[in-house]
């Protein structure tokens, strides 16, 4: 299987760095210990989480005491939005999400619906892109937070975070701003203080760290009610067990992702480029779905007109051309993509959406296979539909 | 600081099994697949998660389809209780909890009592047993579960879960029976169908596997709310990318504890009960925490008049002996342990407790190092206090 794989999937995960994978071989051979204890054991667990703390925390232009490590960028979204509840629930009894936020933020606020929240989509627009004023126009003195994703999974795009953060707080100071950032550590500088939200989820997974592992960004001074409770680590916010191994990992490929970022930025913007120019010659009704113009350089999302996504994306693999239709969490699911359809997309046209993401391990090769193949699997996956 | 260590706090953590080590290694250098993506990486590690959950079912005497992965025991103790009464609420107002509990379970209950559950705590008896009768007599038609865990992760006794199961279904057949059993895999046989309860929590540290991964037994039929809301994975019972590496090292753990319990037992017990009749020779007046009659074989607890069970435990690190003074979650805190004040130990006895747990890579260096350095100890802390 891994002969002549090409992997064009980097948004649904990204291959582990060696360096991480060395150091967290090292963790799991050599310190065992529970950072919760007392003894030299625990001791040097502890000193490796805080190490890796500072590592997160200055890959994200956040302080090390603001950094609440989590099983994932799911729990940390779910912390967020919950935690913020469960805090302010009594003064604030509203929250504000984008229309296509990832699942776990529009599941979790779903949730908070059946809880007496009452939730307010924002609408996207056509290019894919949350119009700040939009946001503005939806929050209230009862609203306790605004969730909005740094950058769409699916299609890329870039919001304009600190702007949305500004236009909120001019209409109501007391409202939290929260911005899902997994798939923007990496693909463009994270600088926290200087968007000026209030939290902002990681997962370690999509920058070459381990599955498993991610991060809530808590700015200072913000108070949230925890999810999972017991032993009281994470400040009380995270209880369980800090997975050591994990956490080392996630703070080298934090490191290394925010050192490299505008390198990976520029190479891997001209593969795509590359990627799309080639396939636009050989599929000229292709659609690139959102503005290309603040995307982050990997993405290449298209839909392609009677195709279905599910068969492009079966023949693709057979070529040994990894990609998804759709965001991976829910590529089990038939329905078209919860994404392109908040865009006003077409459903029929919709459908057709395949995924292709470029990273750090990207190649030319990775490109000339896509572009050796698919125009042939279009066919046929037009002659099938 | 690795010269010399002597791990005698194997309840706390364990060494990371070197097979297990290897395992993740080779996940994470080449298998790095999303298992929700379609394709080939993607269906690679869904393969390996799937073993892993039937190497772990089987070690549990559960069916594959009943383990729900987690990101460590403490999230699948609160997923028990939160997701019980999620779905219960309404028809049901009340649960039921050992009043020795881990603080998973413990704080989890204490927050569903903001929320409008009433709990109800069962006291527990000097031995460190829990009476099946004592918790059938605080169930009623409205309780929705109960609570009581397998072994104590402090003093060590194993409670007769099954009886409990028992007793309370005579009471209400509807109650649900979950057992926190972070302990017991590992250190005694553990078969949840024989048991016969609804849901049980597991830790992969606990048996020489990594940190960050648990799993719950949810019993075919038992319906539970997520706590994690998003991609769906888990039956959408815990949503989040699957920590595909910790999962096989999981795995490999639980198997491997399942084959070796009895062996390990066996050894453990005899290197336990030696350092036991050692210690009482030299201090005659120290108190075993619990009944030594029903105790996993690497449990030694015990109480040493007049003095601190934190200097001890600096002491002891000092010599190079890693134990802990109450359960590592809360060996930051002052107060005495929970667990021993629920027995009605006197809290000035309390306070003056250590506990040494032996596991796997215990020796007999391990005692006799104990035996060598501990009484000095004791009597530099009676002079301290």
């Amino acid at each position: 299987m891994k002969t002549k794989l090409h992997y064009l999937d980097h948004a649904a995960t990204t291959p582990v760095l060696p360096e991480v994978a060395e150091a967290m071989g090292k963790v799991l051979r050599e310190d065992f210990g529970n950072p919760s204890s007392l003894h030299a054991a625990g001791r040097r667990a502890k000193e490796l989480v805080e190490d890796a703390r500072e590592q997160v925390a200055a890959g994200v232009g956040a302080r090390p005491d603001e950094i609440v490590f989590t099983g994932g960028g799911t729990e940390a979204d779910n912390l967020a939005l919950k935690g913020a509840a469960g805090k302010l629930r009594g003064n604030a009894d509203h929250m504000v999400v984008s229309a296509f936020e990832h699942h776990a933020v529009l599941d979790a606020a779903h949730w908070l619906g059946t809880q007496g929240v009452e939730v307010s989509h924002v609408p996207v627009g056509g290019d894919g892109l949350v119009d700040p004023a939009a946001v503005a126009s939806f929050v209230r003195p009862s609203t306790m937070l605004v969730s909005v994703m740094a950058v769409n999974n699916e299609v890329g795009t870039i919001q304009p975070i600190s702007e949305i953060a500004s236009a909120v707080r001019a209409v109501n100071p007391r409202t939290l701003v929260h911005t899902d950032a997994v798939q923007a550590l990496g693909n463009l500088p994270v600088d926290l203080h200087r968007w000026e939200v209030d939290l902002a989820a990681f997962a370690a997974h999509k920058v070459g760290g381990p599955k498993g592992v991610g991060a809530l960004f808590v700015r200072s001074g913000v108070a949230l009610e925890a999810t999972a409770h017991g032993g009281g680590q994470e400040r009380g916010l995270r209880s369980g067990t800090l997975n050591v191994a994990g956490i080392v990992g996630f703070g080298l490929a934090a490191q290394s992702a925010a050192k490299e970022v505008h390198e990976k930025a520029e190479r891997v913007g001209v593969m795509r480029d590359r990627l799309l120019d080639g396939l636009r010659a050989e599929i000229p009704d292709l659609v690139v779905n959102g503005t290309l113009g603040s995307r982050i350089p990997g993405n290449l999302s298209i839909s392609i007109p009677g195709t279905e996504g599910e068969t492009l994306l079966l023949l693709l693999d057979q070529a040994g051309i990894a990609c998804s239709s759709g965001s991976a969490c829910a590529s089990g699911a038939i329905d078209p993509s919860h994404v392109l359809s908040a865009m006003g997309l077409p459903q029929k046209l919709a459908r057709g959406s395949v995924r292709f993401s470029l990273g750090r391990a990207s190649t030319d090769e990775d490109v000339d296979a896509v572009l050796a193949v698919l125009p042939g699997i279009v066919a046929r996956a037009r002659r099938a539909a």
